[in-house]
């Protein structure tokens, strides 16, 4: 057990009231005044979530934008956020990610109710943190747990465009700059999630790959997830990105930062517009993938790893 | 202006809302499901708001109990908090610091939900947030902005004691144990803030230091504010602390970390069981120091001044 995971069992014991849900979905929900609080909280550090290099403006956007996908996952509605920010000392930088910031807050009607700013000792790296409150939906909130055998596992949108994009900002490249952008400025799937939580079984987002994520929704539902990689939406930009196609699809079904929606739906429900089928759960426990039709072995790494 | 006052500036025009009240006060307080949400959230940094040489389960106290102390201000109630937790790298020190974090959440009934665990890159400094979440009071949730001329300033108990604590504590001594036991592991006053909510004008917790917290109230309620020195609680081991009793009296009101409540009271209110008057409010703006009748001049430093 290496010490990010021990550390996260003991707060899983310590985070024994029912609304932390094990500390294993993508936010808390809190029961209050007959509203069901959808609570969520990421820190991102720079070397570790983001570039030094990427523009300020983009982390900004990425800071909110990835608690807002902890929302969308849970079908929330944006209520306001609380930010923590360590100042940089440079106030130009500063300004450019206070933009970026409030181009995504503005976007999603989440409004800045407080938080902290904070100095950091010189040379520190940049640590930003937000938290997002959310109104969950009347119909109750999904959680990662519920999926059953015979759903159907699907997904919102294409996958691995963000990876993509992180590799091209790694090697300083501009082009495609559509998977730039979906790395940099991921869009929170806010009115999708709200549209979908009333017919799904379980909900989460994509923050660190297809495979892991529903490997974890299959392991919190108890059961078996089996994924047809030739299902997955990919984009043109994705598909021309290498010569090998299943290595292109383990590629972008292992990379993060996409931020779609996964959801497991009833075996027969209508498929909601934009969803794509790329798998089903079944009885047993575990991740298994095909590719049109035949076994494809697991890769060494379902996702991308952190605490 | 400073780089961060001109970000704290640029923080407030983001932060319109009215449940942000302006970033001016010790907390959000944002109405849903007629419930008044009480909303806190602060970063501690090594080198900056801890000594490095301070023990983690003292550590682990202090990050939760200064956000408890801003429900305290607000007299809520406790709901629930959300932890950012940066790795240590030291196994044996993270659950050293999760021990004093059970022991004060356990303490306050206040249940963790959930957050983040990241890993720093190497020789970073340890940045850890807590939001937490309160239920304001039903008789509306006081703000520092509420003080009226006439009313009487209070405060709940004695001052300065952090401030020594933290002087014995940089120097590596361990007498008074009482007054590193201030600095260390605050008390937040959540029980007589929940008391004093129906009673007062205007509200905060004593963070920064009696004075420049007393001058934050004023200038927030637009008025002046005369505080007698010679009124102040303080402890033995501060009155014995040095042999100038003015000197003593103006280092215990501009020390921070004491996390007693500070207070407008209606004159001709009945004082509560254990409050103290400390000065009163009066028309005009700043702030005027007196000690047995005469007037003292402003010290150059208020209280601690951090952003």
């Amino acid at each position: 057990m290496t010490s990010e995971t021990a550390f996260i069992e003991a707060l899983r014991v310590l985070a024994s009231h029912e609304a932390a849900r094990g500390l294993a979905d993508d936010a808390a929900v809190l029961e209050i005044g007959g509203v069901s609080l959808v609570l969520t909280s990421d820190t991102i550090v720079a070397g570790v979530h983001f570039l030094a290099t990427d523009p300020p403006e983009d982390i900004g956007w990425k800071l909110a934008a990835v608690n807002l996908s902890d929302l969308a996952a849970k079908g929330a509605r944006p209520l306001a956020c609380l930010m923590n920010y360590a100042l940089t000392g440079d106030k130009g930088w500063d300004e450019r990610f206070l933009s970026g910031l409030k181009e995504v807050l503005d976007s999603y009607a989440m409004p800045l109710l407080g938080g902290d700013t904070v100095a950091l000792p010189k040379g520190a790296p940049g640590v930003f943190t937000l938290t997002a409150i959310g109104e969950g939906p009347a119909c109750g909130v999904p959680s990662r747990a519920g999926a059953c055998a015979g759903d159907i596992l699907c997904v919102t949108g294409s996958i691995g465009d963000a990876g993509l994009g992180l590799d091209l900002a790694r090697r300083g490249m501009s082009e495609p700059a559509v998977c730039l952008r979906a790395y940099r400025r991921p869009k929170p799937l806010i009115a999708e999630g709200q549209a979908l939580a009333p017919l799904v079984h379980a909900m989460m987002d994509v923050s660190d790959g297809v495979l892991i994520d529903a490997a974890r929704m299959a392991s919190a539902s108890g059961l078996n997830v089996e994924i047809a990689l030739d299902k997955l939406p990919l984009s043109p930009e994705v598909c021309a990105s290498g010569p090998d196609e299943l290595a292109v699809r383990l590629a972008a079904a292992t990379a993060g930062d996409d931020y779609q929606l996964l959801f497991a739906l009833p075996s027969g429900t209508l498929l909601p517009a934009g969803g794509h089928v790329i798998g089903r759960f079944t009885e047993g426990q575990g991740l298994s993938l095909l590719n049109r039709g035949a076994c494809v072995p697991l890769p060494s790494k379902l996702g991308y790893l952190h605490c």
